[in-house]
């Protein structure tokens, strides 16, 4: 690494941030990093862990002299996080999120930059269920995808900085359009977690004659709707901001759905064998 | 336990059947196991893995003798085991199953038992992704359901013994009515595979400008997606046997999907907030 981010600002110091902060340190690239969040209990927590070094309970004071703003807080909130700390940013100075959902995202924030700073869209393909800065640990981007977004307005050198930073916490970093992004995180992830949603909602209110279905599930019921455990506000905010993107994957599931539904109902034995075995090449195919 | 089976037989010395042998015997409760299958090389491994007493390639000879059969061979190959043997059965031997699926079993199964001899249906909830009498252990049933299907026409003392031998499993006994066993699992099994395995195929088929999504999955796909490794042609033939329970699971859940979708397309920040609250509930309730 041929260079040293001074003053590193990190915006919500939870799971992501957390360890982004804490992967950077380990890697020996920053030398202060800035907390900035709105709950007391968990800055001082990060502070005392070593993830940070100062708390600012005010973004746009949290981010003076930054040379890099890290924005890990809720999707619906980032851009009011970039229009909070746009006039308080030093020259030259780059902002990059972890958002799961970019299109939105970018566009917004880029038009909120003040001339002279830049903005990256990115987003780290890791986390675990826990949450919190104590959740945070320096190897969880060890060997994870991260996807930078940039545009035609992407500045090169904050993109080259800022995928360097993300190679030092050990992701394998890759570029795509915001876009393309969003319709690949609508199948792998967001659709995955709404199918899951839906699944625990059905069976959950399934009527079978007064008993409750739920206490005869077994291991693999509980592993396959794990993810439906996962906070209810920060997926209400990301199906809503991948809306478009999302309603797609659904439809397209619900087509699959649809003919699989038609060849159990048609008693189509060869065309079950093949909806299944297909299904299963490509499931053993990502092992 | 104040009886000993002298004989059992088990058609299908696989997870199931291999798993229910070697609990008995740890219980002290059978003196000899024969074991009844087609692959030589698999009843070979039972027999030097101490599973099994003694090898029968065919059904009916297997079954002479033994006062209690077991068996555990893919759902739509009950009936046809049942019919195999019934002619070789002595007189009181209970038969027993495994199936995932009940109703249309027992009652095949109970018509074709010959005057004097017993049907009871079962179906005991664990199992593992291995398969194979290699697989087979003798703590598998221990704290787990099994599910007994008495119906009118069900031995009252045979469905006492059968019920002793999976206590002497370590399994956990119930009792339902065939049917309600069958939308029971419709809900908690049968329709998760199907889900997993539409929700496979509709991301392994999406179009992402011409880009493999799939190489893009994280841990959390592979969790979620983990069932639709499961053996398509057994999971064939229990979604055609257990078909009208099944589509109608479908349907529940698909009409579960349907509010989601309007919800996100409404744009309704508080119906869908509310939506993954509940499911997040029922989730967490079945920890």
């Amino acid at each position: 690494m041929s260079f040293i981010i001074e003053r590193l600002a990190v915006v919500g110091v939870g799971l992501i941030g957390g360890s982004f902060a804490c992967a950077l340190r380990d890697a020996g690239v920053v030398k202060t990093v800035v907390g900035i969040g709105r709950s007391r209990a968990n800055l001082e927590q990060a502070l005392s862990l070593g993830i940070i070094d100062e708390i600012s309970y005010s973004a746009a004071d949290g981010v003076r002299d930054a040379q890099l703003v890290f924005i890990s807080v809720p999707v619906c909130s980032i851009p009011a996080t970039v229009q909070e700390i746009a006039s308080a940013l030093s020259p030259g100075c780059i902002v990059t999120d972890g958002g799961s959902v970019k299109a939105e995202i970018v566009q917004e924030c880029e038009g909120l930059m003040p001339p002279g700073c830049f903005f990256v869209g990115g987003h780290p393909i890791a986390g675990t269920e826990h949450s919190g800065a104590a959740a945070a640990f320096s190897t969880l981007y060890r060997g994870k995808r991260c996807i930078l977004t940039p545009t035609n307005n992407t500045d090169p050198a904050a993109l080259d900085i800022v995928s360097r930073l993300w190679e030092a916490t050990g992701a394998i970093v890759c570029s795509m359009e915001p876009g393309h992004h969003d319709r690949i995180l609508a199948e792998i992830s967001h659709l995955p977690h709404v199918v899951a949603y839906a699944l625990v909602h059905a069976v959950g209110t399934a009527d079978a004659e007064g008993e409750n279905v739920l206490s005869y599930t077994a291991g693999g019921f509980r592993d396959f709707t794990r993810i439906a455990s996962s906070d209810p506000v920060m997926w209400r905010d990301i199906a809503l901001m991948n809306r478009k993107a999302l309603l797609s994957s659904i439809d397209g599931f619900s087509a699959s759905l649809a003919t699989l539904r038609q060849r159990i109902d048609n008693h189509d034995s060869e065309g079950l064998a093949e909806f299944f075995t297909i299904a299963k090449q490509f499931r053993d195919g990502i092992l």
